[in-house]
Formats: C-alpha cells, sequence, structure tokens
C-alpha cells in the first residue's frame, strides 16, 4: 500500500509520499515514490506515485527515457507549463497501460496507477495535479490545495480541518506528517522512511529533500504528542448524560 | 453511503448507524439500518446493515417471517446463542444474494451488503459479530471490542486510539458520535440522523434508543469541541525547523 500527500501554499509546496511496497505480506520492500525531474533556476516537478509499481516505474521509465532519446520533442524538461507537464504523465501512464494491461488483467492483476504531479515552471506559479488511472486529471483548487494518493481515508480528516493556502512550509510540513502518522496507525502497509521534499515558492530548487527513517526524533515526538492531543481533546468533552440512564 | 459502528464494553453495548440512503446524488432518503429483535428480558440482538439496501431490507424480512410464519423452527427469537444468531443472519443474506444477485450483476449492480449482529441472549454473556457478504463472520476480540461497517476509515482513528473494554457507556457513546462527527466531515454521503442503541450488560432490555437529529444540542457541542480540541492538538505539536530551511 501507499500514501502519498501533496500541498499547495502561498508559501511553496510540500510533497511527501511513504517508500512500502509490497506484493503479498511476505515480499515487502521499499521504493521510491517520490521522482524528481528538475533543471536549477527553470524547473522542479515532483511525481507522486500510487497503484501498480511496475505500471508506474515503466511509465517514470519512459518519461526520463523520452527526454533523454529525443530532447527535441516536447518532454518533462522542455514544456513550458504544468499543465503540460501533467498530460505528459497522463499519455504515458496511458500507453504504458495499454500496452501492459491486457496481460495483468488476463491473471486478474489490477493495472491501476495514479500520480500526483506538482511543482513550478520558471514564467508560472507553482501548480499541482492529479492524474488518475485513466489518464485524465484535474488541478487543485485554493479551497483544497492538497491532493491524496493510495491509502487516503484516514489520513484525510486532520488535512480537511486544518488545511489553508496562508499555512507556512513548516505548518504544512507538520500537518502532513500528523496525516502520515494517522494512516501509519491505522494501516500497517503504509510504513517509514517517508519520503519529503519541500519546495518554497519561486525558489525552482529542488534542493530540500528528506528522508524520514524510524530514528528520526521530530516524527517520533510528533506522533507521541499528537496522540496525547487527541485523547486530551477526547476527554474535554463531556459525557452525554441524556443518553445513558444507567451508565 | 453509510457508516454504522458497535462497540462491546464490559459495561455493555453502544450500537450507532446513520440513516442516508442515495441512489445517485438526486435520490436520498432516510431509511433504517439499525434492526432491533428483542425479547424483554430473554434477548436483545441488534442488526446494522451496510450495502446494497434491497439485499439489506429483503434479509431482515425474511428473517422476521421466518420468525413469525414457522415459529418452530430456529429463528431469531428462539435461537439459544449468539453464535446461531450470527448463522442465521448470515444465511439468510446468503440465500437473499443468491436469488436476486445475478439479476443486479446483468446491469452491473453490486449486491454486496454486510451486516454487524451484537446483543444478548439469556445465559450468554454480550457478544459482537461482523458477517461478510458472503455470509460468513468473525467475533469481536478484546483487543478490538468493536466493529465498523459501510464507510468506516474516517472514523476509525479515533476509535483505535481511544477504546477499551473498561470504558464506561457514557464514554463509549461519546467516543462513537466523535467517530461519526469525523466521518460525517470527510463523507457528505453520511448523514444525520444517527440511531443509537444503549445496552447496558446483562439487562436484556432495548428500551434505550434515541434518535440523534440535526437540533441534538450535544452532538453539536460535541463537534464544535472536537474540532476545537484537534486544532489544538495540531497547534501543541512544534513546527519542524529541521525540514524547512527558509519557510
Amino acid at each position: 500500500m501507499t500514501y502519498c500527500v501533496a500541498m499547495k501554499l502561498d508559501a511553496g509546496m510540500v510533497f511527501a509520499s511513504d517508500t512500502r511496497t509490497n506484493a503479498g505480506v511476505d515480499n515487502i520492500s521499499r521504493v521510491d515514490k517520490m521522482h524528481v525531474f528538475a533543471k536549477q533556476s527553470d524547473r522542479v516537478i515532483v511525481a507522486l506515485s500510487a497503484g501498480n509499481l511496475s505500471i508506474t516505474q515503466n511509465a517514470i521509465n519512459q518519461i526520463e527515457r523520452t527526454a533523454k532519446e529525443t530532447p527535441d520533442v516536447a518532454n518533462i524538461y522542455s514544456v513550458t507549463s504544468m499543465y503540460d507537464a501533467a498530460e505528459l504523465v497522463g499519455n504515458t501512464l496511458r500507453d504504458v497501460r495499454q500496452r501492459e494491461g491486457e496481460y495483468l488483467r488476463q491473471q486478474n492483476i489490477d493495472s491501476s496507477a495514479s500520480f500526483i504531479v506538482g511543482g513550478q515552471i520558471a514564467g508560472e506559479a507553482p501548480r499541482l495535479f492529479l492524474i488518475y488511472s485513466e489518464g485524465n486529471f484535474i488541478e487543485s483548487s485554493s479551497e483544497a490545495p492538497f491532493f491524496q494518493n493510495g491509502e487516503i481515508k484516514y489520513g484525510k480528516p486532520v488535512i480537511d480541518r486544518v488545511i489553508s493556502p496562508s499555512l507556512s512550509l513548516a505548518e504544512a510540513i507538520k500537518l502532513t506528517l500528523v496525516s502520515f502518522d494517522s494512516t501509519m496507525r491505522s494501516n500497517i502497509s503504509v510504513g517509514l522512511p517517508i519520503d519529503l521534499l519541500v519546495y518554497p515558492v519561486d525558489s525552482l530548487d529542488a534542493g530540500q529533500q528528506h528522508r524520514i527513517e524510524e530514528t528520526d526524533s521530530y516524527f517520533r515526538e510528533l506522533g507521541t504528542l499528537w496522540n496525547e492531543g487527541l485523547k486530551r481533546a477526547f476527554t474535554s468533552i463531556p459525557v452525554p448524560d441524556e443518553f445513558a440512564r444507567k451508565s
């Protein structure tokens, strides 16, 4: 299973993905679900993948190979808008699924796969897209300036309550990690380490990448404080005398 | 969509279900998803249903009709163990899906349906079961003394953190309603009113049934306090200086 989340704030963007993959409980390993296409001072494009790993890796490799082998054709390093970047990822996903999907279907293997694609290309503001398994895509809105991918539900309520474009990047990182903590508590197949990329608006620099391991003291403290805070929030609500006559 | 939850505590049981049904966004109405089979001083059996409404209503009607038409055959009012009650519901669900499923499948309509069945029969301790769409079932454990049905994920993290067999019934009601508040915030197709049944252990009395409407002052206060408490819990976590150099 996978959990990815990306937020677009006035101050920039935060991307995060877990790194757990499993094909059955006895075949667990770590993979990169965060792929960065960057050209210093020109573009930072981040793709977070979920779903069938052979499909998403195939798509990412095809995107990189096309850029290398036919640099004159529009590619991820030459498109001039994030919209075009999202379309390129969507079309590549369609190609790969068309080629591979039928073989997988014959064995009842799901070829579904999806991407969050976000970032900034010089001349444009940062933008964030969600690319569905069918290759179509949507852009984030200022009312809901985030997308999730994979095991999204456990970690969504806290984002719904806190997210706002005015959050600082540090607050958005905190929110992202709280959302991961909630997800990992309820679904053991989402696991550490977490890949984190922080993108300050207009920096056109992908330098702020972090891998949060089990030994990370901030993430552990965050988990403890969040758990205590939730329990305190629960305790702060009075019990309902009206509903329980004999309790 | 549906959300149901049932908890088994040392002090008794709490059952809750929403009442929203929809077949498309323009066909929304209220239905009972909580069905009570009770004989004063002898048994209280509660079934919470989720999934295809025609299937679950059909099953409940068949259970009631069998009890009425052939009272000498083992039925929901005569079985001597909650295990037998769960098996009866599971077998009935199998019958109904066998009869109806193929017709629905021809129109790509999902005939999936499931039940939480819990309660107490005189001579036994309270017991709680989850009956899957295929008619097989499992019983709750003391480590996880609750079951959810329907749209389960949004409201699960808070239960995971707080649940314990030693909760009082009033605390369990509070926990149930916080879980509903979280679910309804993230999925608008789960809606008020909530049907709530509180069962004190060994009472063999189904008298404590409540319908929580939008005007319910406790539920509204609970939603406000929980939201404030969550935000306070979030604020109480320091921001991560180490991950955000320029934010």
